[in-house]
């Protein structure tokens, strides 16, 4: 089954693409990473990476436009990403409105082009207390909006595998699967390295931990994320 | 209720517009345009035209970047576009995959970050055999999707009161409405003036005579819409 990967260059995507390049009822196609206007473009150059490694083409779609009517948004305005854990109130900052239903919808249609028979994202359940759009009734309705959208052009599934995982699920599919950890971008910061302190860098770290998977990844703050972990656990 | 309407400059998006613009129970807040790299932008100024005349902010989404990636279609790329009635095969080549699912994400995310209640969109019955983005249960199935993607952030509303009429009775309403009729935009080629043999011009002169308004546009050709409404309805 031909398959497209909606790919940020993160852990998750990177580590779905891997996966699905090496399983044998599916074939990559091409990955497609959105440029949103995200302040920095860090991670674009690990999904062009990761379609490098893979053999396949990347795709850029420049939606910058549609970042700048979306305002209020961490990710594409001036405002400061918090530090901390993901399940504290400040990282409802980090939520670009609609933004997994645009990026699908967009996909869809390049699939629909590309005659691709599956469209893949990496949403996963650690998501799902945050952001509605990375729920199992949004991907479901989603999926059946899109059957109805192409009725007659063409049937294309959506491949959501780690939809019901969590983040520590991803870390030991990526330490199974064997890729380079340090070859994904998972900060919210735009530094030559990981800062260690927002909210993606501490999950990630959390989530490599639980999985007892070694990482190879280096940060800016080695110990923030144990201390971030603590808190989050006794509010 | 706040409405945001999606308006190409066309006669079905302008009518709308003014629609709503006098309907008691809404407030007009703002025109959204797409620029998905069509050959000519004539329609968006239009649309700009529509906003200005209501008193409201018109907004261009540039999405030409996605128009680029969804390859094969005569709107975006350059492949002759064909003349006659809608109803014939040929038309097909004017749709781009999955472009109403994009363009209502997008309007929904706008939605969002503005406080609007709803969004608009022209889509009507007449498009329905050959667009399944435009039937209603697309319609019905895409405001599902967006209760779960925007679900505990916002309730918006997807108002299509054109979508089980047929363009006849568009026509009549824009009469109506008395809206400057040649202050809309149907032809697909990019001339002066409107071409009168395209898809959209036959069906645009055709349903102003059904429905027994007076057509205030200059085509270029005034007659060949009677030639192909015959032939398309002996087909």
């Amino acid at each position: 089954m031909k398959t497209l990967i909606i790919c940020s260059g993160g852990l998750d995507s990177v580590t779905l693409a891997h996966k699905v390049a090496e399983d044998k009822d599916r074939t990559l196609t091409r990955l497609v990473s959105f440029d949103y206007g995200q302040r920095h473009k860090k991670e674009l150059s690990y999904a062009k990476a990761c379609a490098d490694r893979l053999g396949v083409p990347h795709h850029i779609v420049d939606i910058s436009s549609v970042g700048k009517a979306l305002t209020g948004s961490a990710l594409t305005d001036d405002v400061d990403v918090p530090d901390g854990h993901y399940a504290e109130e400040s990282m409802k900052i980090t939520i670009v409105p609609n933004r997994n239903a645009i990026m699908l919808a967009i996909a869809y249609g390049m699939a629909c082009s590309n005659g691709d028979e599956a469209v893949a994202t990496a949403v996963h359940g650690g998501d799902h207390f945050i952001y509605p759009d990375c729920r199992p009734d949004f991907l479901k309705s989603f999926a059946t909006m899109q059957g109805y959208a192409l009725e007659d052009v063409a049937e294309i599934e959506l491949y959501t595998p780690y939809a019901s995982l969590s983040k520590t699920e991803i870390a030991a599919d990526a330490g199974a699967l064997n890729l380079p950890l340090e070859e994904t971008w998972s900060c919210y910061k735009g530094g030559e390295i990981h800062c260690g302190t927002c909210g993606t860098c501490v999950e990630r770290r959390e989530a490599f931990d639980l999985a007892g998977v070694k990482d190879t990844t280096e940060y800016a703050d080695e110990n923030f994320w144990r201390e971030s972990v603590k808190k989050a656990e006794s509010a």
